[in-house]
């Protein structure tokens, strides 16, 4: 993995066994503009290539913003070329879907303001973990414009229809408490202690079986897609993990009374 | 739009943007008899006809009482009479189908008891706010009937199977606390400051553009029906708003910092 | 129905129209072996047959534990004997869908910890109260394990994706207030008062109609299944309730003013 060069909008920054998929773009709030966009998916395949790499933890260099939404500057340039906002609008989905797809667990870290663009990338993340001053907001109906039909559903099937009709209808800015209790947010946390938060729930993660959490996100993403029942796919998945080398790992360390190392 | 007659059990009063959908039969309690489902379809038409209209919001004139649900003096005729009790059921169906298709957003404004039939047309609407004396109950289960299968739908689809269980198996009497933290209501507010907070809200609404409105309910329905993927038309509906008269108001609004007209 | 052996590590106990499903095995804390498992669908379809009895709890007779999960001495088994495993997920799919599949309502009645295997049960349970030490853990990615897709399923079902990852990647213990939040509980209750509660809210349920209480089961299933909007199916089992003796009682009752006897 390249080092990070600080004047990038965004990149890679490798820690240990997490790589932090960083927002940098302070002059602008890390308002997202195609260029950044665009670089998700390759930077996602960065982390999922190197073999240290567990996590992905997506966050923002900037202190007190983690993403004011689109880049106002190319608002002219959408509403005159319509091949201009059809590449921003692949580029946004091909970034969703990277996210979406990395093989570990992912995790938005959210200090500040979360709009837009900020919260469809936050979507795409596992789980979200919010500040006290976090706040949240989705506002094309501000701008006569619509909302993505898989953005949409990633909202929705996380805080239901109501708090999805409301969040897009009013695109008012939504509170940390008023996120969590929508189950927008997994967890809020006091502002200055989330980085430290996440880092410790981290550790939780990386203490448990790689091999345990693909499986069992790759199982939760067939269930959304609409499969209900057992079948022989996931019952083999079940099955086979009982010959694996992490369950031979943690019964050992159970039966005496160690930390297993995966 | 015809003025209301205020002898009517329900009716529609425009006010500005705003149809109001309003209960009006304070002797029982609003309790809904087989002539107001199916007065329903007509007055939501009747907003819907109304180039100024934009919000539909169903509430009650009598104080304290949003719905005490089915007219106990229709029992003995549904009882003996099955045509009578198919033809009520039609009338429940379109009615909550005329609600549920409204094209703009719809609120239901609930001071006081919201019980059966209440529930029913409350869950057909986008949004519910209610008061702190709100309260929530479905009660077949005291009387040996069952519920609707797309009413329990609309139910299920907001506050999940177990919470949904406890509805309707207990048909208890859910207080203004526990139904916001079910996901029943969006918000519960002071008695006395309900209306002032729904008209505020509105008016958030009417600050956005209808067109955005319009296209994210059809979306979010598009999703409830098990679409999950962006497909040609959300990609379509997506990129042409770009185009949209909304769209050039809201970000001339935007840089010129003025608000938008829509 | 046999009486009880209090030597059995999983026996039905009845109460007038409640029989309790009871987890005894003290020195194990409830573990789970797969004889338990084996045991719960003849337990079930004993409570099934006894023509008293309409609502099954599932409980435990050891005080403060719920269920630790697993029986950690069938580990080293399962892990070499693939038929042994094989057997132990059928005879976990097998009482589950027995549990699920009761006729009347089911409650897990919860104090202190629920783990693993307990959460299974409990998921399985149409309702889940749980007093204020109550606990939640699903560990398999502590043993390098996956988790069954029903399994999964259930709990996604009740408290959406984020959380389900959150509950599955970290297998972290959830306490009382975070499982209510979650939606992973119905209600939560002080140390002590639990089985009071769980007996008033059962005397609730007893005080209503079982035809509708059994109908409105297998609506809320089929909806689960994917039937979304009304049917000829859902349609003859409201219409045809309003002819039933419960619905005659119920009504007789109603204006007579007393309480209807089902």
């Amino acid at each position: 993995m390249v080092a990070p060069m600080n004047e990038q909008f965004i990149y890679l920054k490798k820690d240990h066994h997490i790589a932090w998929l960083t927002l940098n773009r302070p002059d602008r709030k890390n308002a997202l503009n195609i260029d950044m966009w665009r670089a998700i998916p390759d930077l996602v395949q960065q982390a999922e290539n190197d073999p240290e790499i567990r996590i992905l933890i997506l966050c923002s260099a900037v202190p007190k913003i983690f993403c004011a939404g689109a880049d106002i500057s190319e608002f002219d340039l959408f509403m005159k070329d319509r091949d201009a906002r059809d590449q921003n609008r692949a580029a946004i989905r091909a970034a969703c879907l990277a996210l979406e797809g990395f093989t570990g667990p992912t995790i938005a870290m959210i200090a500040g303001a979360c709009i837009g663009g900020g919260c469809i990338l936050a979507l795409s993340c596992d789980l979200r973990f919010g500040d006290e001053k976090s706040r949240y907001g989705i506002t094309p109906a501000k701008l006569g414009l619509v909302y993505g039909l898989s953005d949409t559903r990633r909202l929705l099937d996380q805080v239901g229809p109501a708090a999805t009709r409301d969040i897009l209808f009013s695109a008012r800015i939504i509170g940390a408490d008023k996120a969590l209790s929508m189950g927008l947010v997994n967890e809020i946390y006091p502002v200055g202690s989330l980085e430290q938060e996440v880092r410790d729930y981290s550790d939780i993660l990386l203490a448990n079986s790689p091999h345990s959490l693909w499986e069992i996100k790759k199982l939760i993403a067939r269930i959304q897609g609409g499969v209900r029942e057992d079948d022989i796919v996931s019952e083999d998945i079940f099955l086979d993990a009982f010959d694996g080398a992490d369950h031979k790992e943690g019964v050992e360390a159970f039966l005496t009374k160690r930390k297993p190392s995966y």
